[in-house]
């Protein structure tokens, strides 16, 4: 073993072990009186998830004077966020599953899912408040009201069939990139790194977003159940018309067939299976998975002002492992 | 016309006319690119609403060196606050109807209306963050945990005739009063009224608060569907039990057959009926009256320590005033 790969392994099991105590963070955080709430929240949380927006937090972090317990909070906080997020998310796509267990809206009904969700998004505040973060919150408040807008923005975009890559490319930034870009941005602000490496990790932090979007978006045709915790076809089914779809829709020789069925809200799955095979046939998994490849290549380029350290290496490194493991 | 009358009149127009740039503050606060709630968002503002907490925050505000551009943002973000608990109420309660106009969920559906109400809680802490008010941010962050852990609490409790007088006060003071009583006490602190009189101010918007909810929940059994803008007996057919029928389920004759009815969870309109009749036979709507009452004292005695101005009146005479309105 050479010692790169000594100091990577190093960093990385320093990571692990944060993300570690994290966890204990996280379970502590939804912890409440609301016992109609907590035992729900504490089993999505144990459920996994990857917790990729903390990680990004802590590697960014290790690019100024690092110190956990001072990012801790940030790490914890950008979690909740997308917790909050998704809890809501299933409210709206009306998902019975998340993360390969009942998800809250299909456990306990839509209602309680909303107050599980505002409940965890009141957290957030008062955990950056409380670790003197106030000065972020602005920020944090802001990005907030963007994963909104891109939430409002696919629900507004349901069963359109005339959207464009630019429409499509909107949304994402919003829903997704934009909490991978604070999460990248808020480690490396509060280590103190240099502004123009906080900006360079911004732009890795929205590239890389965009690109895991993108990914996800395509394993919705390519993916298995148990992997993805939810059905395949998913998002045709709900009328959200992702990159893949919007090439089909444009270059497919089935286009107009293609669009009929987008176009009927009560699809069957007969239809949704030729959908997905007219969408396959068309090359729009490949073209997705080139703007995909193109904004890894953007996120490596971002950062390719920062200081030669295995970090470094690491990041650059990371977009790429996240894509092989969905392939 | 006596000079206390002058002052009286001079005072409810100058927060007339405040109440009236507010108007403005909140259509412009909820306006979006996102057509999609933009349009329903300002009709439900436009549709009224009695800003109360507005009015509070403006009321006590004037206990301090009054300067209502400092106040503006806080009256702004406590209407804003309560606004996005109604919408995600509505939700909840599946409410076809909130201020005489289709509720945004009924409208749009419950997707649309879950981001309608995260959106605007965003709005509050951008507004809050962006006017220096970062110092109480944890506080409206705490209020905002508890009027969701008061919403949660209704909805653990619904069906149970079990609930106690206790379990009810810790509900309504969680969903309803401690907003009042944050509007009074940000109102007063932001214009650095002395620690006595905002701690006065903050009781009296506990308990006129309590009174508030008692009052809004006796509507359920009194109020026309006009005035109200919702069938009543709503409570009854979602199973929320208030404060007339934990007193029936205690002492009614027919309290047995009304804890039938309550815990069947697919009433129909007869029973209703019934259980409307049985609450009204056995007092409980008297005894309700008493309880709102004695927290309309209570209110009054909270502010006996407050100079005697005009305004001190004001406040002493506005919970009788809200409460007259409803009878």
């Amino acid at each position: 073993m050479c010692v790169v790969d000594i100091v990577f392994k190093q960093i990385m099991s320093e990571i692990e072990e944060e993300l570690l105590i994290l966890e204990d963070d996280l379970i502590r955080a939804v912890s409440t009186k609301r016992k109609l709430i907590e035992e729900p929240l504490m089993n999505m949380i144990s459920s996994g998830g990857k917790r990729l927006r903390p990680a990004m937090v802590l590697a960014a972090a290790r690019f100024g004077e690092y110190d956990f317990e001072k990012v801790r909070p940030l790490a914890l906080s950008v979690e909740l966020i997308h917790t909050a997020a998704i809890i809501h998310d299933d409210i709206v796509d009306d998902s019975p599953i998340r993360r390969g267990v009942l998800s809250i809206q299909s456990q306990l009904g839509k209602d309680v899912a909303v107050y599980a969700g505002d409940y965890i998004f009141c957290k957030v505040f008062e955990i950056l408040v409380s670790s003197a973060y106030s000065n972020i919150l602005e920020q944090v408040s802001k990005v907030m009201s963007q994963i909104c807008e891109g939430e409002l923005k696919q629900r507004e975009d349901l069963f359109n069939t005339d959207l464009t890559l630019k429409d499509y490319l909107y949304r994402i930034q919003k829903k997704t990139a934009i909490l991978f870009a604070l999460s990248a941005q808020m480690g490396a602000a509060a280590s103190k790194a240099p502004d123009k490496i906080i900006k360079a990790l911004y732009n890795y932090g929205i590239n890389i977003g965009m690109a895991f979007q993108i990914i996800d978006d395509l394993l919705d045709f390519t993916g298995d159940y148990k992997k993805l915790g939810k059905p395949t076809g998913s998002d045709i089914r709900e009328g959200i018309i992702t990159l893949p779809a919007i090439y089909a829709l444009k270059h497919s020789d089935d286009k107009e067939y293609l669009r009929k069925i987008f176009k009927n809200k009560n699809t069957n799955e007969d239809e949704i299976s030729i959908a997905v095979e007219i969408i396959k046939k068309s090359g729009g998994l490949k073209y997705a998975e080139y703007m995909a490849e193109r904004y890894v290549q953007k996120a490596k380029r971002s950062i390719a002002i920062l200081p030669d350290t295995p970090m470094k290496k690491l990041l650059e490194d990371a977009p790429e492992v996240i894509a092989r493991k969905y392939k």
